[in-house]
């Protein structure tokens, strides 16, 4: 297991540089993006060298020590000016992402009570790699608990990358999903290329096949014939954001798959940490949808398809309704209905 | 009206030779592609210089009447002889579309039985001219029977092109549509980009750009999150063969469409000439379906999104079961359940 988590570098300190691989260049080159400042950390998150709630977590963590790093602050006063103003920065990069406010908690937890700037900085280096560590052991801990629920060569069907790249390894959806491997080498995964940015064709298969585990590429609107066939006996996915009832935001497409799956019979789960979840937002309707640039749409890897001056609607995520959803798993355990009360309890006792 | 259709020029003969739009360079080029025997027929079929179910039954006529043109037979035998061959190349180039079959039947009847050569010959070019004529005629009937199943101010989806394109002009599913605009301009479309040939963003979106219909390209994972807010009031696709039972097979990714219109209340509806019409598969099980190659779905625009050696799937169509067809428009009206026997009532009399 150990292993599968450390041959995939998504995230990490390098000294004092925030190195990152860049997603936006894999499967066909693997890149490392060195970053020393939160103003290159807030860029590599908007452009999507990193992506996924749980890593944009982490690198919010990151950025923000980078930012306390950087100030030349000598006293509490200044050196808070600049991490607040750090800290509006990075929020403002991906608006979907409960992670990435989850983190800016985190760290404002250190930096919001007055100190010593030195020991603050330090404090924060330190707790957004903790941050990434503990994110690792949740998945570890998603994958653990959510075995089990998979029938024995289970035929499982993913959309988007919720894998190691997504988190701070490993992977939640993904995770899962190699959890089940590794009870049972005969599983198969069908991966949704995952339009527009193509996160499953580019990130998902790639992840698969260096783990060695059997896959099969399909574009998002096969996924429908597969289930048609009774090929498909589960399905896993990630999750941006969940809120109190339930309700699951997640990569543009999810939707589609719950509606799919619940048509044919087939259980629908998704794995991401407590942190995802958020009580505060009672349900989908309240979590605000990212918008993305239409290029996204009309180019492909830089070639223009779609005719020029066409309009486009790019919604980043949907929101799958509570009901389509058979199991939330976080690192507490499996949650069902009613998820108002079952992931209040998860919450208990989290930050 | 008659505009609108000479605007595009999918196919037709110049001279002795047939002139094809290459759709594969579209929207951004405009070329037309000259062929003078039917195996560069035949290899614009299977390459998909044109394609769509009745634009491809006029194609393999007009194939068919280049093989008559090209044989030096002097008696009715060899010409029978290398008609014969013809017919068996053009037939093996798209397993799935049913008019390539009735087409090569509609010239069946004039080289089936002896002749003289020469007239067999000029038989067969004026009966490949007019099944052209006949599609327009076809697609532009089925706009009128259907346009007042819409709403105004209509919000439709469409999956694929079914267009002036993918007929000899005017369109089944987007004739129904320029049928429908013309009555009421206030109309909307969504334009599914169509994974992985991209016939929506590259066909569809030009051919509503040309016209002045107001549209919007999406991704085929976006559709759902489209119909869960209320923004879609009917589908209307095409449809490359439909079952006696009124199974209608389609471009992959139409099944799924279906079923997010059933789930959410919305009239899905199929536009096709009754040359589509099957009578002799009694279901959808029985419709054969094309896997295409692996590089459709690995590449993008001739550059490789997906791992090397990745293993992928490439159904290129599935079947929608009649429960999830509100009606199927023919030139000979708007059918209904129980398909069985509309279907059958529409074919009388025709070919």
């Amino acid at each position: 297991m150990a292993e599968s988590n450390y041959r995939i570098k998504t995230i990490e300190w390098q000294g004092d540089e925030v190195v990152m691989i860049d997603q936006r260049v894999l499967p066909l080159e693997e890149e490392y993006i060195h970053h020393t400042t939160w103003q290159e950390v807030a860029d590599s998150i908007r452009t999507m060298v990193i992506r996924g709630a749980p890593a944009i977590g982490v690198a919010t963590a990151m950025g923000m020590a980078l930012a306390a790093m950087q100030s030349n602050a000598e006293d509490y006063q200044s050196l808070r000016a600049d991490l607040d103003a750090a800290a509006q920065g990075l929020f403002e990069t991906r608006p979907t992402a409960y992670n990435l406010g989850w983190a800016l908690d985190q760290m404002k937890k250190i930096y919001g009570e007055p100190g010593e700037p030195g020991e603050i900085r330090a404090r924060m280096k330190e707790r957004s790699q903790e941050i990434l560590e503990e994110d690792i052991a949740m998945c570890m801990a998603m994958g653990e608990h959510a075995a089990p629920l998979f029938p024995e060569g289970a035929r499982i069907l993913t959309h988007c990358n919720a894998g190691a790249l997504a988190t701070g390894g490993y992977g939640t959806a993904l995770g899962v999903i190699r959890s089940v491997f590794r009870r049972d080498p005969s599983i198969h995964v069908y991966v949704d290329e995952t339009r527009p940015f193509l996160q499953g064709a580019r990130l998902t298969a790639w992840e698969l096949q260096q783990e060695g585990i059997s896959c099969c590429l399909i574009t998002d609107n096969m996924a429908g014939y597969f289930f048609k066939k009774g090929e498909i006996d589960a399905v896993v996915v990630g999750s941006d954001r969940i809120a109190a009832n339930g309700d699951v935001a997640n990569k543009i497409g999810t939707y589609t798959v719950s509606v799919l799956a619940r048509e044919h019979g087939v259980p629908f789960y998704v794995a991401a940490p407590t942190s995802t979840v958020d009580l505060g937002v009672p349900d989908g309707d309240h979590i605000p949808i990212e918008e993305r640039p239409t290029e996204e749409v009309t180019c492909m890897m830089d070639t223009q398809v779609a005719p020029h001056g066409i309009a486009v609607c790019n919604p980043a995520f949907d929101v799958t309704p509570h009901e389509n959803v058979a199991a939330i798993i976080t690192e507490a355990g499996v949650h069902r209905e009613p998820y108002t009360e079952s992931l209040a309890e998860a919450k208990k006792g989290k930050d």
